[in-house]
């Protein structure tokens, strides 16, 4: 029994972290997590002893070289989404930490086996540069702090991956895009549905034929926001309001479904006056994009409706939609076809393991990725024209 | 043994007709259709017989005074929907035709117990003034005919229900209007979809705060049309594309939906170059509404694409959406609250019935329609806007 009143405060406050964090994730995943790759060979010397008890049970190979990982910024998506999600990981995995809030840093280092000397400050951030264990940083952080520590991991000499969206501006992510080329490192944008396979399956099928020529694509995206001090809610940290958080996957999917970028576009923007919650930034904001084959789009991005998470892609002869179409699990696909309605059900994956391994294969195999910084900026640039077009109440041509 | 070789032609040509006409139909309606009172008071006499063997069989009450209808153009819509919805009626029968096409009406006189000194063509149509069976006059020509044919009825002192769109342009509506005035008839427009229990309840609870407040409405309507010599692709008689045949239950479902009237909207429109359907009408024309509490309606309009039929409101708590929304059955609704997805089934009513019975209901209690000609002005005079605003690509006013 260890005395020590800090001790045993930080074992309690670990027991209370593991019970909320563990709520949705599955025990094997756990200690994977947690004792990393030792807990697979101990599973492969158990699988050989029981061999002929379990003649089925077929055991994945060992993981080969994985890349490593700082997550930057320990917020909700970082607990909760990429911290567990290593565990699924063939190509990579986390060996530092980059926090504001020590406490925070060291409960998580200690939960995924995360060596304590790996642990950063915004402060000392930049030293991360002498640690040869790091090869990838993930910026987690809020949007207006991503150009900034993105400029700064590349400029130690790493290769970065940026949350969605890219930054604030087109000019900062421009600043991005110059600061990977200049240090020579990959720069990709977390387009994690770009990953996955039920936004995969809809991309293949749209451009296939099958359900004729694309014709209408359409999208809502949106949810009711709360706290009214977050900082998706301040202009200076989130650089605009759902169309930047949320209304962003209705753009892209709109772009990636029809692989063309946009020609001209109209917007429509609502905010609720006197809400606390939209001060400074937007509330709804609704927009209709024309593609150059004619393809149309009617997107529908939302603080403050109850959470819509979609996009059907209208064909001739057939439709597909995803509903829920990119939240992090759970996804449905149903096709439309020949009168007949079905749903199809694809193999359960984890989204940001799939985004982190393509990271990093681009990264041993000097691959561009496939969302790279361009992509982000190519957002960026027509979610200012969405805006604009909102304001001025006329087309705006791209 | 008929041997007269018109006759035997006769016989073979209804045959046909009944075969192809029933496919759809319960044998029951069709029996009650054909031989109208007649078989309430069989079907009566029966129950009474065998009432000991069959206690629980509840027998409607024998249906009230009817109002004598005179159906108009003796299209699909008549022949498949309207005609065999008299059987549902409890306030409403068909008593007379008027068409250009004699062999069509005799066949639809004999099948539905029509007197064929009631059957007239468009030539003759205005001495229906002196056809004292005749209450209501139901427009079911192309677009382009409505404003005459309602007008003409009118004089003729008819009461009219016509058909939507109410006809190609507001100066066509505003002249129904007027004739309607001068006359002191009833005029309504056939929007079906208010007299029918999904879309009813859809209404009731955008309106009862049950989802919070409404913020969004998002509707597609279309469908990929087939033959590009029908009319609904003839400018002169339809008076324009999707968006007046279809895109106009997007149109109104939205307005009916907040009960508001837009202040300004937006739109984006496609056409398809070359193909042989639309040398005259819009293929695609998708439309963004802003109405005065703050709601965005989101739509599209397609006779290019694989059918859609959908709305969804969307409110700060919840969503409800019916898919289908307005075709003629097998409407269907989910509501989504609280983390719950439910499907609610509605009591199955024939649309056209329930229509039709609400006119004899204001004719006979000389009440104002639910849908006057106001209604079918309103959207008329929107439509025009959303042209507008496709062309210009400017934001318009209403």
């Amino acid at each position: 029994m260890d005395a020590r009143p800090e001790s045993r405060d930080g074992k309690w406050s670990r027991r209370k972290f593991l019970t909320e964090v563990g709520g949705g994730i599955a025990a094997a995943n756990l200690a994977g997590a947690l004792v990393g790759d030792r807990a697979a060979a101990a599973a492969n010397e158990a699988t050989a002893a029981t061999a002929s008890a379990s003649p089925q049970l077929k055991v994945p190979d060992a993981p080969g070289k994985k890349t490593g990982w700082a997550i930057v910024g320990l917020g909700y998506l970082a607990i909760y989404q990429i911290l567990p999600a290593f565990a699924k990981c063939e190509k990579s995995r986390v060996v530092a930490l980059v926090s504001g809030h020590p406490d925070k840093a060291n409960k998580l280092a200690l939960r995924y086996g995360v060596n304590p000397k790996n642990i950063y400050n915004y402060q000392n951030y930049d030293s991360i540069r002498d640690n040869p264990e790091v090869d990838v940083i993930y910026i987690v952080l809020p949007n207006g702090m991503h150009a900034e520590y993105t400029v700064r991991g590349l400029q130690a000499g790493k290769h970065v991956l940026s949350e969605k969206p890219m930054a604030r501006t087109p000019a900062e992510c421009q600043q991005m895009i110059d600061a990977a080329k200049k240090a020579d490192r990959k720069l990709m944008v977390a387009y994690r549905c770009r990953y996955e396979p039920y936004n995969r399956e809809a991309i293949r099928m749209a451009q296939s034929g099958e359900l004729g020529k694309t014709k209408v694509i359409v999208s809502e995206h949106g949810f009711n926001i709360g706290d009214p001090t977050q900082w998706r809610l301040n202009r200076e940290l989130a650089g605009g309001g759902s169309l930047m958080d949320i209304g962003i996957y209705a753009l892209n999917a709109a772009r990636y479904l029809t692989r063309e970028e946009p020609t001209e576009l109209t917007a429509m923007s609502f905010t609720t006056p006197g809400d606390p919650r939209f001060k400074e930034v937007e509330e709804t904001i609704n927009f209709q994009l024309r593609f150059p084959s004619g393809i149309l789009a009617n997107c529908s991005s939302s603080y403050g409706y109850d959470s819509q998470n979609r996009y059907r892609v209208v064909g001739t002869d057939g439709w597909v939609e995803l509903e829920p179409a990119t939240i992090y699990s759970g996804l449905r696909m149903r096709i439309h076809k020949n009168n007949l309605l079905e749903e199809v059900q694809l193999p359960v994956r984890d989204h940001f393991a799939l985004e982190m391994d393509h990271m990093s294969e681009c990264v041993m195999e000097n691959k561009e990725p496939l969302t790279p910084g361009e992509e982000g900026l190519r957002d960026l640039t027509i979610m200012m024209k969405i805006y604009e077009a909102a304001k001025s109440g006329r087309t705006v041509k791209l």
